[in-house]
């Protein structure tokens, strides 16, 4: 990795602000694609906890107080702000209808949408998608009674379609930060090469990724207590579970699923490795063949990860390849999309189910491929995870595929 | 600081799940202050932007799927969880009834409240303090359509009171990790001290905090396009403004706002310096009376920091020693709640407003006391803050106070 330095501090505020114009230009096209006039987001601190998802995606890394951000359809970028931050939104170079509200934004809110006059206004709350359910219920009953009485509050809308897009199409900052964050989960699983021999323990494996995270100035992409999961042998427990003290010995299977966070982007890919017993130059038979079909499985998987595929099938491609090779059939899914968070929220790679809305991959979107976990009696887990960019005309892997099993002596 | 490596990774996943426990027991304590039965907050994925503020107070640094957290008067901690995340709970050792709710959370909650039959059950969404209003709008109208059927759904009522007491009362693993957080945020500012000349920007000044921050491992305690705040002499803007490349000349005076965010906790301190002139080995007059002034002013704040006195009294107090020194009257607060946020919501110390209701300053509140801004023609702004510790009996100021104004040579 080399041009991304601009994400370092102190540089790195710019850098991902400079993101947010790229996301705010594709809402306003969204607007148009569904129907909707105008999009609302409530400003919010960003130093802190809480706070509506859809904020930072279309305002970058900064902080506002309370006030308000409207995109229209004809392409308005308005922030209505307290006097303290009229400078804030300006200085963007987005944001180019910066209006402070003087104390009252209740009526500043419907002076500005009485101008507009929007048949409807998407706010961010959601059914489905908790990535889209961003505004905090007392909002909306402040929203109920400054918009009372006017035409306007029975023009609010769901903008859970909205937002669900906004963050499954990767604009090309985003799929550069992306990029990087598994450059640099890379650069550690090279370090725990390094470090894996026969007797360590998963909480000594846990550890030295996590110094290894540290030492870089990176986050885990999913909380620490279980990131990185690391399943020694066949006595590890699956689940979202914390390390164990186990001992990796020889003849067995070692997964490790890890993620690097950079600059708010995730990685999140799994590698295997198997511990040679005395005598042996390579894996048993049973190791090979297993890994080999999980590595057939997950590749059919990218395989269906075109544009305008839908979402199950990705799974059923997979199963097929499980079943023919003899292996259990297996209900979980195959894959979710990755970006500001590992599960990225909209639909993920799931089995065809009798109810569930049909959703089709989309170019931009990215995807974990993985999982297919099989267990081997004495061995232990097989699995593997590959984050996959989907393209106009298919799609590109973006982590280095492994395809062989790593050996430790 | 010494004993708080414990905070380091790898372990400061369970150093910050022990602070839960301590919330976890005051949240208990409040719903019997409060008149309140249950307390419902619903779980989410920590890595993620966004989610209720109220989840990791009461339930660490963890991941957890979609599920519920529910706390009883009588002391009951239930969690209601997805099978995969059973084992999280349960290893806190303080959520001590854990079940699985199979598929079906809305079912799961609903026989949980009839066994608990609650009068009033509190969930988070707030009026006033935003740091209260975590619950999302989606999952409101999810509770409204799983609870339509029963009794429960008119008895849910706001946890803006717990909220709001549970994050101003600071337990002792919070006071220590404010300490913590001040203790770096002096560290850097010693390193400043080195660094400051006449000739530098502010900009500069920014870039070598930005740097420290880095290279400690630490965050900014707000966002940092403008954390640390530096104010350069008299043609320095006032407001939530990034550095500018202004160049500091001698005679004028230099401020910093600052804090340095450590394990998710804040520091929020100012200092203040004066570059002598040519020939001069002390400030001038008037600079030195307006800084003796601001300090009183400052230490006037302090000194109303006792429990039971009203938020509106330290800014009258602080006014008092303005005025009486002939400095203009001003109109703004002089403190704010610290804590996981900068500005960590609940009550400010403001100037007394006919029809806000009155607050009583408690034992445990952490408060900023700070400001009192005043311009010096020709030279630039002088203000202080620091960090202050209500107690039992009066209070503990966090932060070391600067009593004289520190001079660039």
């Amino acid at each position: 990795m080399t041009a991304d330095n601009r994400y370092d501090w102190p540089d790195k505020t710019a850098a991902l602000n400079g993101l947010a114009a790229e996301k705010v230009e594709q809402a306003i096209g969204l607007l148009g694609e569904l129907d909707l006039d105008v999009w609302l987001t409530f400003t919010q601190k960003m130093g802190d906890t809480g706070g509506d998802p859809a904020y930072p995606i279309i305002f970058g890394d900064r902080d506002l107080g309370a006030g308000l951000l409207l995109l229209t359809r004809g392409g308005e970028r308005i922030a209505l702000v307290g006097g303290l931050d009229v400078a804030i939104p300006k200085a963007t170079g987005v944001w180019d209808q910066v209006y402070d509200f003087k104390g009252d934004l209740g009526k500043c809110l419907v002076e500005t949408l009485t101008r507009l006059n929007p048949r409807h206004i998407a706010i961010n709350y959601a059914r489905y998608n908790p990535k889209a359910d961003g505004l905090s219920h007392g909002k909306y009953l402040w929203l109920q009674e400054v918009l009372a009485e006017t035409p306007f509050l029975e023009r609010l809308v769901s903008a859970e379609d909205l937002v669900t897009r906004l963050r499954a199409r990767k604009s090309p900052g985003e799929v550069t930060l992306i990029r990087a964050a598994i450059a640099r989960t890379d650069e550690i699983f090279d370090e725990v090469k390094q470090f894996l021999r026969p007797g360590r323990t998963g909480r000594e494996i846990y550890d030295f990724i996590l110094d290894e995270v540290k030492r870089r100035g990176l986050e885990t992409s999913w909380s620490r207590d279980h990131c990185p999961i690391v399943t020694v042998g066949p006595v590890a427990p699956i689940g979202h579970t914390p390390p164990t003290h186990t001992v990796l010995e020889r003849g067995w299977t070692l997964q490790i699923d890890f993620g690097a966070k950079y600059n708010g982007f995730c990685a999140d890919f799994q590698r295997m490795w198997y511990v040679l017993d005395e005598g042996e130059t390579q894996p048993p038979a049973e190791v090979l063949r297993l890994f080999d079909t999980i590595r057939r499985g997950v590749d059919a998987i990218i395989e269906q990860l075109k544009p305008g595929v839908p979402t199950w099938k990705p799974a059923e491609a997979a199963l097929q390849v499980l079943v023919e090779a003899g292996y259990p059939e297996f209900q979980y899914g195959v894959g979710h999309q990755l970006g500001r968070a590992t599960h990225d929220g909209g639909a993920g790679l799931g089995r065809r189910r009798a109810g569930t809305p049909e959703w089709l991959i989309e170019a931009g979107n990215i995807f974990t491929a993985e999982g297919l976990e099989t267990f081997l009696d004495g061995r232990g887990w097989i699995s593997l995870e590959d984050d996959v960019l989907v393209t106009p005309t298919g799609s590109d892997v973006l982590t280095t595929q492994q395809r062989e099993l790593w050996l430790i002596g």
